[in-house]
């Protein structure tokens, strides 16, 4: 840990994207290291091994996609589950619709949720102390291998990149399960990598959810601070893809809050495929 | 110049993105810096006053959706003006279209056009020794000014950020003697800066547009090397946005050889306006 001002850098096969700054906490739970960072440009930020997670004032670039469609979509959304997000970002975006009564969220390192809960407090808001939220410290994985089949109006996936804790967040027994899980008129929804700098996760991604939904939508948006800054999430549910068509009254209470989401960015940010993956995934 | 290898890297606001590799060349014009990188991830590269510009292997982000839309969207291009362009993958993309029977291209400074040529053949590609290409090493705000009225089916300006030689193409008088230019049906096209890092450029460019044209519409895309990787292109025409519907004829002659357009793509990103800026730019 270095607490002097200079650059915070994530490298990335031959590229790197830094933030002025300095580091504030630095410590390593049994699953990685956690840094935390006070940079000029974004306030205070997060990395896991090195990897920009969040950041203050660009988070929202990264929680409303993740979000929004699928709980504007879903049939009903009494219900979520929320599988990492310990930063809180996802928890608060799910809270801000008034019809969730109930958020689980089962994060596997308790110390992310310590350091955020301490220096990134905007992250979480008010989820943190909503009687909604029923946080979990536990993996993830077998979590939903336990969990009731048919119990979740959504089920959000919000981990890392796949290496370390998170590697288990992208493969088929694992999203069997987040599809097991869900209710009729459920929807899911999971970050699915860069289609430049991750291209080949993300294409086995969206194939993978394609063969077991029988369908499943990328959106593409950007997270400036992400390997490319060009991201993606993808959606897919019981019964088509009804995260395509936002619930008006849920859009009308959350959408003056969005900087980044609303209904027209996302059909757009879901027709925007780029050519040259649009190819690759109609092989 | 520093031949040795390591990182060249533009700062921007707080925030830095690098590319592993070694300068291979760097010189002065009257007009700015000129570097040529061999960089690890992307190929050469080129930087002016040390920004990002181009590079081999992301260049693609940038022309495809600069050119296209409009290409495919005016109602003739047989004559076609680019302002700026000099490492000339534009006019590699305008004249990889059949109907083009003249590009002419008002580069500034001869020097990035002699770099690009010699160590970034391909971005120029073909273009270089296309009969169609009449290239003319002049100041652009000047040359529109003189121009005859009507005379070109499309004018795309393809500046670097407006600080130095390109601050005089983002503004009014700029935009009017473009206008005055085209012929009835034709389209304009400008890159417009990103949303996120240039936030009021971005903003003042589709107004002053909108302003000038009756109506101006923003597409949102990637471009990993730029500030926030973020980034805009703004479209007008004299007869209404015609840019949004792609000729298809056009499209099915250009479509394949893509890697990042589409007629989805691109009716994708310009619907994926940020529920911020369409905010912004509705006050």
């Amino acid at each position: 840990m270095d607490p002097s001002p200079g650059w915070i850098d994530e490298v990335y096969d031959g590229v790197r994207y830094g933030l002025a700054g300095r580091v504030i906490a630095e410590t390593s739970s049994p699953y990685q290291r956690v840094t935390i960072i006070e940079s000029e440009r974004y306030g205070k930020g997060l990395l896991l091994d090195g990897c920009w997670m969040t950041a203050e004032r660009q988070e929202r670039h990264y929680h409303e996609p993740l979000v929004h469609p699928a709980l504007c979509g879903a049939e009903r959304i009494e219900r979520v589950l929320v599988i990492g997000g310990g930063d809180g970002g996802t928890a608060r975006e799910c809270l801000r619709h008034s019809g969730v009564r109930q958020l689980d969220m089962v994060e596997i390192d308790g110390l992310v949720v310590e350091l955020c809960r301490e220096h990134l407090p905007s992250l979480g808001g008010g989820a943190w102390s909503d009687p909604r939220l029923r946080l979990s410290i536990d993996d993830g994985i077998a979590w939903v291998a336990a969990a009731e089949s048919a119990s979740y109006d959504v089920v959000i996936v919000d981990g890392s990149d796949p290496a370390g804790p998170a590697e288990g967040l992208f493969n088929r027994a694992f999203f069997e399960q987040c599809r097991r899980l869900l209710k009729p008129g459920g929807v899911f929804a999971t970050q699915s990598e860069s289609p430049e700098a991750f291209r080949s996760v993300h294409l086995d991604t969206v194939r993978l959810l394609r063969e077991l939904f029988g369908h499943a939508d990328p959106l593409y948006g950007w997270v400036p601070m992400y390997p490319s800054g060009w991201w993606s999430w993808t959606f897919a549910a019981l019964d088509g893809p009804r995260y395509l068509q936002p619930d008006p009254a849920r859009t009308a209470a959350v959408a003056a809050g969005c900087e980044i989401w609303s209904p027209r960015w996302q059909a757009g940010a879901f027709a925007a495929v780029p050519a040259g993956i649009e190819r690759a995934l109609a092989d």
